[in-house]
């Protein structure tokens, strides 16, 4: 196989959701300061649909989604990727499952956005993420690693709020941000989490799904804080990550 | 290996260039309707930087794509894809090759958009593609099967505006499309070749490069008559293509 001088071939999970996919394939783009094809970073990208809903196996005892990623994973090392990520933060509850079954590694967006946190925006950060995420405490732990707060939406805020604009409400006829809407209302759904983290007192504000990274620029227009995607903590730790050590 | 029961897993070999890979991936789950992600559209975009310039082998006797164009489709064939497409419309000269090679169709862009094209918006075409492109006639024999008639640019119009748009100048100092500019100057210069284009007698434009298919916005703000994207068509297609027949 083929194989950059200067790159390794990153592997993308993407279908969690599959516009997330796109759009870190996207930024790794903008990220490699290529001017040319041939400078660009090889990219693998698997948008998989088959991967079980990840919480509806956390919340609702729905199928687990481990053989599936596993298998999806193997896909991606088998077409010659040597850096693998996921861009799905719930899913990172699987990481180290995952890391266990496949002899590639695979990037933890969680630990890299609380290990690259800009301490000048303060120490106490607001995060968005799904009910799963924060039953689970991945974003709590892995801030408190890095002497970080997280504060997390209530269950109430949860329901109310950020899981209606993931995945919109089949009996409200509201297509989600999973259904490419990022209308007005699903947008006005997430700020409505977010100033409440803010209220409580967050000096920033955390994008910790990657479904809420697609309104970046909407949330960022609203806040009065500085709005940190977890997507770009990311990218930006995959282009660092793929550079290969010179000879 | 797992798979959608309503659509079958869709190649895309990219990179050529790669922001164009990561938007025809793009506008796949834009045409999808997938409300969730179990109903998206499997895919797999492979960005190859490997793949030797197609312009460069043409014109000036650089390395032949073919090789690494037919090991890409096959990493692609192995991992699971059951239809291929190559966003990348110059490539295309090599699409009767890549076909004996491999055993999955890959859908032709540039039949595609000949056969699709609205007659409403008349029969002269003004064809906005790559120098190698027009002296290969493949959009002037398309357009023929199907009673169009393709108005090309000039060699010299090639040289002045639609090549130092799509490749910038070294000399210049002038990044292209392929250097992820979309800025004034660039869209300027493709303005340019398409104003003569509309000056011969194009009732649309056709944008029959994929990177011109990154600046579709500002050239339909600009454009008297219609617009009609390639990577939209193929997009299309390949949704039509994709869809199982029910069993």
């Amino acid at each position: 196989m083929s194989q950059s001088e200067t790159w390794k071939t990153v592997g993308i999970l993407g279908g969690m959701g599959a516009e997330a996919g796109v759009e870190l394939a996207h930024r790794l783009i903008t990220l490699s300061g290529a001017r040319t094809d041939a400078e660009q970073i090889p990219c693998l990208l698997y948008t998989n649909p088959c991967i079980p809903d990840r919480t509806a196996n956390l919340l609702y005892g729905g199928p687990s989604p481990t053989e599936e990623l596993v298998r999806s994973l193997q896909v991606l090392i088998d077409s010659g990727a040597e850096l693998l990520c996921i861009p799905c933060n719930t899913a990172h509850i699987w990481h180290e499952t995952l890391s266990e079954r496949v002899d590639v590694p695979i990037v933890h967006m969680i630990r890299t956005m609380a290990a690259n946190h800009d301490r000048s925006l303060g120490e106490r950060v607001g995060v968005l993420c799904t009910t799963g995420l924060v039953r689970f405490g991945l974003y709590q732990s892995a801030c408190a690693e890095h002497g970080l707060e997280a504060l997390m939406p209530t269950e109430d805020e949860l329901e109310q709020y950020v899981m209606r604009a993931i995945y919109g409400s089949l009996d409200e006829g509201l297509v989600g941000l999973k259904g490419s809407n990022k209308g007005e209302t699903i947008v006005g759904l997430m700020w409505e989490a977010a100033q409440r983290l803010i209220a409580r007192g967050a000096s920033a504000l955390w994008l910790a799904c990657t479904e809420i990274s697609l309104i970046k620029e909407e949330l960022t227009a609203l806040s009065p804080v500085p709005v940190v995607d977890a997507m770009d903590s990311l990218a930006e730790e995959l282009v660092r990550q793929a550079r290969r050590a010179r000879a």
